[in-house]
């Protein structure tokens, strides 16, 4: 009977990984639907086609060599459906406290829920180089990101790889619960990378300084995508907890749904009060990004605060969001959509205010954790996208971009009869 | 081993519900969907920041204070991670019969499960006031409603406060299963007492009694809406068993999941042959809100029919949401979704037949029931929207009705390279 | 005690289903977007109708006698709520070895993932016929596939039937895992029955043997599509285990969750790589239909691959379907979604696939189990159509085919204000 009870407790936490894996796969559509909501309509076939192109990369080559990378996983892939369950009921007639022990799941549901966080990483950087990058270099790209410098870095942090795992960020005071650092910062620290060799949109600004709004061509579309996102967020955060099957876990996994919620309500409102403050209308552009930044901030640590903590930073999060957007702008670093801002600023934010409500993390392990990805990340990237410059070109023609890239790279276009 | 099966049963509920409120915090984006595409292209950017901000509202205030109010909840908000594991399982150790004790899971994840169920109140109100109320207005009554009107009435029937919770609804005779009345009848007693003191579009009605139809400018979106909100359904009315962990409760949420399919399916057939003999058309909105009738027919009591009578109860609400929006229409009462007729009349619809399959629920109790929220709601809600009406204001202007809210609300087009 | 672990696994197992089953239904958002996106906007009315009327149709069908023909199981339809639980627990007593045994679980639950299948398989017709068939011939081809030619179809391999389950597919070497033939192939075959005797729409194919592109409308809208479809099919190969609650079977959910993604990331690339080496463009119809058939190509056997042959698999589907879709425009096959190669050609690939991973399944029996399904739905499919042809007609005059079937068919256009 105690083995039925462990055959339960394997599958409930098995399928648990399931379900939120399956939401983060969501995410995936999040994305696709926020870019192609904020381009414009001549170039959003070809943002359609790099989300779909970036998330089936990501997905091939954190299978092929990425897993391996981070966790010293690779057996698994020519074994996936093995299982040693002598071995594994012999582990568990051992541990002492019986629910109390570490997960034991299937390895391949494991996977799956890693997989699709490298896809998400990946998933910012489209957005901040949208509308001018050539398609096959963002692709070269996508599989060196998810097949090298997202695992290596990863492996700092959540990994188990002997050889890549020369320190362990833990050791040194670090915390990064469900990625704030490890998947939002690391995306936007090689989308930055990415975007100050591209430079700006042409028309974005002016020789005089101007700051030339581009709209958007279909915003019911990007607020689709934002609630995507919020959903895909509850099995991203959530799922982080890693079991499910013990009181204890059941009421951590509980309170992270609330704080998820919270933190993206409390950063949509921000925004929006903001923005009606700054720019006296409710820029629903801004009420999004919003959103996104709450969800971004609370993800470093979403099991310790208590839902009205999480509101508040989930706001601050939002408040800050529309002030590095603004600032950005000045700067002259062209974003589309906001990606750099929302998952960089604010997953920085993130990181830092972990140590308020969790006393494993120190401020200063926060900070050598953050600059250690931001590092990483952005050095291996910038050479990645130099190398790629120097050799096959990274930016479309001007002609190319004047006409949309959905012409020069799809041949397709988006909305053959509207514009 | 007796406390290992209970953290299973502990942590299989806990998901449970977390899995089912994800579904329901789905719906606010079917919400948002179905309403941008049956509104005008100018007014699309304010509806879906309405829908954004309703939803982020309710979260916030249902959070500080509505909870509180309709449960008595308010103590968790500041101790969500924390539980007293030995006073739980003492209790479980109590109670006699085992697994067919009431639910006991992580209360967070209750409150995930009740915070989405306010917003799908509130969501039903943006739709019907759409194209000519003012954003902020709008947004103040929303708070109102989440944070006192919507507790308030829900305690009466759900809940467990004990200053509002003066009588209960349940002990006269009356069950409301997922919320046909506490929710949907709720929502569109809100939304009507708005739509009177808001007057109709301009143009909707004429001079000589002409009702002018006002396509809406995307209906893939609000396809898309009402698949969204079908799926979501059934974290509505499936969470509603609110325990799954034994046989007799895995039952019936396999029995609501089942009924709540087939009374959409028998809505949207209604809808579509009843439209087809009016209209000798094949009208899409129609069979849509065909669609959801039979989800809110269904909803007050999903448990008890057989398949069969399901379907025929979504059907009868299928045929009753046309000859409703017909009703509304020749009354001026102008709603541009349909949601009046929708979560209102059918939502009443749906509690009147509740004695038909449960023999707890009388028609009286039903009565009593209906009477009671429609009152409460109704003239509560009446006065706040008065209130704003004489200090604020709650109607745009004419020219800004003209233009579109987008231009003065939002600042932006929803579409803006199409129109 | 054994008896409360009995409940729990009684309740995880359906709980399961459920949610797989929730995904299914999912599908038929993916297929309405899918397809809405590949039309023009003339004619997106009108699918999106199709495609809401034939889910609702399915469902009523399948409920009032398709599920008592495939299955025997018509008894729950009036006892939905009904178990014998004492002999429950008694069956569970009797098994030997605790949780080896079959899988006992709510039959509603069963019902409802069984329902959502048949509504893919219509699904997969809408597409094949879309632009030029008349809605309610197709509607009422509809609930004769769904009432009968499917439920037959299915009992030879999944099914007990006892009068139409003359012979069991499966005794002949037949496997088909989630239903590559017994749903795609299916649902393929009915479609070209349908389209031979429709023929092409105009302007598809010039008399001097050009193929002539015609471009849907909505490219992010395909997208979200494909999405949804992909995210969906989780529940469809994953739910089709059956089975969770012991650790084997929810070793084999986890590996069918890795391979359904990672097939149908191989059939995305694979798509792309061919396209851009053919036409010189990044393709993005081209992608998603690649995507489509990665996912097609594994459904037979998802479970017994690892999940680089599931890759490997997956991007031939991709590749396949490519072909098969210029292959069929060469014979003048006019199919505007790709529906018949990726799930007619794809679907029988993925058949005679099994084999090289499960040593269960014969070559033999996998073209005898094809050529049945092909043959029986084929023909049934094509003596309906060809009834409906000669009775009321299939196809809409040449007049409303230039004006859109939007207008003749539904009176409303799907984007008033863009076009």
């Amino acid at each position: 009977m105690e083995q039925n009870i462990f055959h339960l407790q394997y599958a409930l936490d098995t399928f648990y990984f399931l379900v939120c894996g399956a939401l983060v796969m969501w995410m995936a559509a999040g994305f696709s639907m926020l870019e192609a909501g904020l381009v414009r309509s001549k170039n959003t076939t070809e943002i359609l086609t790099k989300n779909v192109a970036l998330y089936a990369i990501s997905c091939t080559m954190y299978l092929a060599c990425g897993y391996e990378l981070m966790y010293d996983g690779g057996y698994f892939l020519n074994n996936i459906t093995m299982i040693d369950l002598e071995a594994t009921l012999h582990q568990f007639g051992q541990r002492e406290g019986g629910f109390t022990g570490d997960a034991i799941y299937s390895q391949a549901s494991d996977f799956f829920f890693q997989v699709v966080f490298v896809a998400t990483a990946m998933s910012i950087v489209s957005g901040a180089v949208a509308e001018r990058m050539k398609l096959w270099a963002f692709l070269i790209f996508t599989a060196v990101l998810t097949a090298v410098i997202y695992p290596i870095e990863g492996s700092w942090t959540w990994g188990n790889n002997t050889v890549f795992g020369l320190y362990k960020l833990s050791e040194l005071g670090f915390s990064d619960f469900a990625g704030s650092g490890v998947v939002h910062l690391a995306g936007a620290s090689a989308a930055l990378s990415g975007v100050l060799l591209l430079g700006a949109r042409n028309g974005k600004y002016s020789a005089n300084g101007k700051v030339n709004a581009i709209p958007g061509a279909n915003l019911p579309l990007a607020t689709l995508g934002t609630f995507i996102l919020w959903m895909g967020w509850f099995g991203f955060n959530g799922g982080s907890v890693l079991k499910l099957s013990d009181i204890g876990n059941a009421n951590t996994i509980a309170a992270v749904f609330v704080n998820t919620n919270a933190a993206a309500a409390g950063g949509a409102l921000a925004a929006l009060i903001l923005a009606k403050t700054l720019f006296k209308k409710a820029d629903l552009t801004m009420v999004l990004n919003g959103a996104l930044a709450g969800l971004v901030a609370i993800t470093a640590e979403p099991s310790t605060p208590s839902p009205l903590q999480a509101t508040l930073f989930g706001a601050l999060g939002g408040l800050l969001v529309i002030v590095s957007i603004i600032g950005l702008d000045r700067l002259r670093i062209d974003d589309p959509v906001g990606a750099i801002s929302v998952h960089g600023v604010v997953g920085l934010f993130g990181l830092l205010i972990v140590p308020i409500t969790n006393k494993v993390a120190t401020f200063s392990g926060q900070i050598i954790g953050a600059v250690t990805i931001f590092a990483w990340v952005f050095i291996a990237s910038y050479s990645v996208w130099l190398l790629l410059k120097v050799t096959m070109g990274i930016r479309v023609s001007e002609e190319e971009e004047y006409e949309g890239v959905d012409k020069s790279d799809c041949g397709l276009e988006a909305y053959p009869e509207f514009t």
